[in-house]
């Protein structure tokens, strides 16, 4: 039997032919699946919207985590919102100098079924430094303490369902008041093909809460277009982008060079968002 | 009716929704085919293979034209192998100072079905600095004088079939010879994700055949993986990348700083063609 999962988008999508259906259930939050592909490994679907394959999940996580934290002088407390796969709090963990992770997932299927079927990705999860919380990030940030993170990550969904919160300007405010004076913010900002809308109003956003923002690019293969976006805030006194330090740990994707690189936006990008 | 597209690639691909199958063809060389399709407008399909989208053949065709061209520092003469669908002589000639390109495609049918299908990309070869050769581009090379080509591009389908003989070494070394002292060459190189042994061996071809040799990066929706390769060649002195001049006209996706991002490589890439 030949079977093949499409995630529609546009009129197009990513075809993957399927080896299994490895889990298909239902959370009060979404739809999911874990397929088992030829091409991409093990994939996590949420609504028909593929969130992470093992053969390029590395692209994302990489770029979600490492540029922030190098961004930042010196990161120690990391507060990551979403992301209940774990791939990015196993980025966040690398850096030596973390002392402590905090993980708000709304979803606790995610986390169930990460942790059964991903644990390459979720096996991060059971270190010592990092906490997970099963709650809403949007209250969580409400009511933390301010100055309370050196970096935070914001690992959403699409601003569909429950991560309509997350990409509100209050939202960016609050993320802001819970940095310290160095702090640093990154989150997913959607495709530059498909989601200028969405960047633009991620953009003004940002501006409004965060002394410096500006975006940086990721290739992302198994995501709509192939390119990924991601919008970085700081609230540091020096211009972006900066890299602070190499890299003391094995990447597969970023380098000190494709840091600074990804800060170049197309064109189009430039125009859209210039106004 | 619900008509699919679907360019099957290691057990992968990108479908696109068709509105209607506007030419299937053959040539003595490969199958021909021109989809109308709903996101990526008008597609030319080469034996299977996306050659070009309308929607996003602005990426592929500005880097592989304005990346050699700005590392030049004044290119007059220009030749284009293959790229009969005539894109990158369309970007060649936005910059002012070239006097003369040309065109060497040996499959004619492409010349044809491009000037009938994709006026918009084609219409470039009617442009009075612009000479359309129909014939081998490798013997082209092997008889065209030494010194007679500022810039030589090289706008070839992957390596099957007619394009094989483009990525042997030879081909890299008559290349260099028919360029002047500082003369630059570029050609595509593969997917990041799925041709690493390709490019591996381009680049192994390059360094033989020019003193300097660099990858870079641009990303391409409708080719698999979504980012694409190409190798600059340069017989000048100056290290790469370098990038002498902005650009004078509209570009859509680059600009001076994507130029010069667009050569940080991934840290996979790096190890692998590293040794």
């Amino acid at each position: 039997m030949d079977l093949w999962f499409t995630e529609k988008y546009a009129d197009s999508g990513l075809a993957m032919k399927v080896r299994d259906v490895l889990y298909r259930g239902e959370s009060p939050f979404q739809k999911m699946a874990v397929l088992d592909t030829f091409a991409f490994g093990k994939v996590l679907v949420l609504d028909g919207a593929v969130m992470l394959t093992e053969r390029d999940e590395f692209l994302y996580h990489e770029m979600l985590a490492h540029v922030p934290l190098f961004t930042h002088h010196d990161p120690k407390r990391v507060l990551v919102i979403g992301g209940g796969d774990g791939g990015t709090v196993r980025e966040v963990l690398r850096h030596p100098g973390v002392e402590e992770v905090i993980l708000v997932e709304i979803d606790e299927k995610v986390l169930e079924v990460s942790r059964e079927y991903l644990p390459q990705v979720s096996g991060s999860l059971s270190d010592p430094r990092v906490r997970v919380l099963c709650e809403d990030g949007v209250r969580y940030v409400g009511e933390a303490q301010a100055g309370r993170f050196d970096v935070v990550l914001v690992d959403s969904t699409d601003p569909v369902g429950p991560a309509v919160a997350l990409f509100a300007p209050e939202f960016f405010k609050g993320c802001s008041r819970i940095l310290g004076p160095d702090g640093v913010f990154a989150c997913q900002s959607g495709s530059p093909f498909f989601n200028l809308n969405l960047m633009k109003d991620v953009h003004g956003h940002a501006l409004a809460a965060f002394p410096r923002a500006r975006f940086y690019l990721a290739p992302v293969m198994a995501y709509p277009g192939g390119t990924w976006s991601f919008l970085l805030g700081s609230k540091g006194s020096s211009p972006l982008p900066q890299c602070r330090r190499e890299a003391a740990f094995e990447t597969r994707y970023y380098t000190r060079g494709i840091h600074l690189a990804s800060f170049a936006l197309p064109k189009f990008v430039e125009e859209a968002i210039g106004g």
